[in-house]
């Protein structure tokens, strides 16, 4: 993806080798500015104060944090540090502890003198892998919407939730990228773009990407979705997933139960994409099992923007004294999810469905 | 209700016998000012910039505004044309169409000038029919919350959406009044209360009212609604109406529908709460028959907030470049509605409740 007319990806190592770049989202859309990271407490701040977020950028950002944190001091007590300190910055995403996993089981196998280089090649894997399978989500959905626009021969009108796009990955995002590869391979899209209270990744982040990339879209508040699929507004919803239950419950972020009611109230497909990697093996009902994160109130409380001088200023918008509640995330049950669109392919949001797609994995889990 | 330890009503004429006085709730919930309304024009401005908001209060409004039209010019013509020029202020409110319906009867019916007088008495009779309707609705939807008090024995958890409070009638709100009437009574209440983006009411107003009258309560984003009712922390579910169908269906703000749907999915009961006056018995279909007002962009892609300092920014949130659209309100179908909690007392979501309440509206309808 490009910004400025030069390609990033949202993550990738220093020139000199002794750090990592990340693009400030905080600071989004409003200042397109990169931050290094050179120790293992910047990786942790960055993944808990949401300067990188999104559940696959969230695992790379990790990995390179247990590098960082090698690079300083590669013992087996500094590992165990690493990846506690990590760990525990976003209760939620499971990407964050199989990609933290992943590198621990590769470094603990080395010894201290070996750990440094490793933990940079492990973390650089993790990114390419992500690349390639975003991709290969993006070709499987991209199918869809050429299939939507051949039978309907209009723009294609995609509703989308929070950003599950480039941003929230290493490149191409998850629901974002069937939008992209069909955008680029000339499939007429127009993409609603859910706000996303209350950090609003969707009004600043979508909706960056989308234009930066010349998508047409339009951004809605996140109580709007539903009235557009009442009057036959929306063709699809493509969201992301934070966590996918073996029976293909979805954790994603809050308020997508909500938009997903209504497609099955108006008979709109309703997607989920995920990279095998947001798949928790050991849960059934997502509802009952899946930890919800609840972060702070100020997030709802106060909003960041920027005025017509282009000054930014932070606003209290909730009436002075009211106290606020924050649940980040929730989980919407597979019987409202159409189907899972992973780097294999499309499945059925059912313990079957991802059991055909990943035997492998389905098999292992179980035994 | 009480602010600032003052009685006021939203809307009341000045003393001087020559002016209306509103608050102007575009300022709340950072500063408390009334305005002044002088003339037609005045009313029609208050009413389309949402300074005065909510269908009973914009009704009772519209209902001035021909009073202070009748002190300028008491001509037919003069008469037709406020009329006009209040009925194209904001399409969706049938409150606003009944009041100046029943106040141009009224005056047509009279010599010139016989009008301004009774242009007056009309105005102040919607006004405290209206705080009698409502009060009626509170002590209904009361009983609604003691008997979950009585069979919990725990705080009854309100969640509502947008504002249907004091500030959207002339008194007690409708969907608020149960609440005021059951805290006043001391069954323990706890509102959720959805910011209601994009104007914010319910963070901005129905906040402030809830902290101004001592009510427990926490502010949380659209999104969060259907995660708190899957967790069982939502018992009952309060919201207003815009317009209602004779069969029904209510229109009410953006995001209502999601929560309804949210509401059955949990098998948490959900009331509208209205009086006659927003009933349209002429319409049977609400998401075919009901017109949708859509609204400024600039409703979704800026807000208005206070910083630490105490100044007022208006700030862009929406990254830049990106379209925005902004319908107000949606439509929730009867299936998905509980029941209606009017003046008359409770009934079913449907023409034979309704008719039940309402056996000579409905008839005379019918004919």
């Amino acid at each position: 993806m490009k910004i400025h007319g030069r390609h990033y990806r949202t993550i990738f190592p220093a020139e000199d080798g002794e750090g990592v770049s990340i693009i400030d989202q905080t600071k989004l859309p409003f200042d397109f500015a990169l931050e290094r990271l050179a120790t293992l407490d910047d990786a942790a701040v960055a993944i808990r104060d949401m300067k990188v977020r999104g559940a696959p950028l969230i695992g790379a950002t990790a990995a390179y944090g247990v590098a960082l944190a090698m690079m300083r001091d590669a013992s087996d007590a500094a590992l165990a540090e690493a990846v506690r300190v990590l760990g525990a910055t976003r209760p939620t995403a499971v990407n964050l502890h199989w990609a933290l996993a992943r590198v621990e089981r590769r470094l603990a196998a080395l010894a201290p003198n070996q750990r440094i280089r490793a933990a940079w090649t492990e973390a650089e894997a993790i990114c390419d892998e992500d690349v390639e399978q975003n991709h290969a989500i993006g070709t499987h959905g991209a199918r869809l919407l050429a299939e939507i626009h051949a039978r309907t021969k209009k723009p294609v009108n995609v509703l989308t939730h929070c950003n599950a796009g480039w941003l929230a990955t290493v490149d191409w995002g998850t629901a974002m990228a069937p939008i992209y590869q069909a955008h680029d391979a000339g499939v007429p899209v127009h993409v609603w773009v859910d706000e996303t209270r209350p950090r609003n990744q969707g009004a600043a982040l979508t909706a960056y990407e989308l234009g930066a990339h010349g998508v047409p879209h339009t951004v809605i508040v996140d109580n709007a979705g539903g009235h557009l699929m009442q009057h036959g507004r929306v063709d699809i919803c493509f969201v992301g997933s934070d966590r996918t239950t073996a029976a293909g419950d979805v954790a994603n972020k809050i308020g997508t139960y909500l938009k997903a009611l209504a497609a099955k109230d108006n008979g709109v497909p309703f997607y989920v994409t995920l990279p095998v990697t947001t798949i928790d093996w050991t849960l059934g009902d997502g509802v009952a099992e899946i930890p919800i994160e609840e972060r702070s109130a100020r997030e709802v409380t106060h909003l960041t923007g920027e005025d017509e001088s282009g000054a930014i200023h932070t606003v209290r918008v909730v009436a002075p004294g009211s106290e606020a509640g924050n649940p980040a995330f929730d989980v919407t049950p597979a019987r409202l999810v159409t189907g899972l669109i992973t780097e294999r392919g499309v499945c059925a949001a059912s313990r079957e469905g991802l059991a055909g797609l990943y035997p492998d994995y389905a098999k292992t889990a179980a035994e």
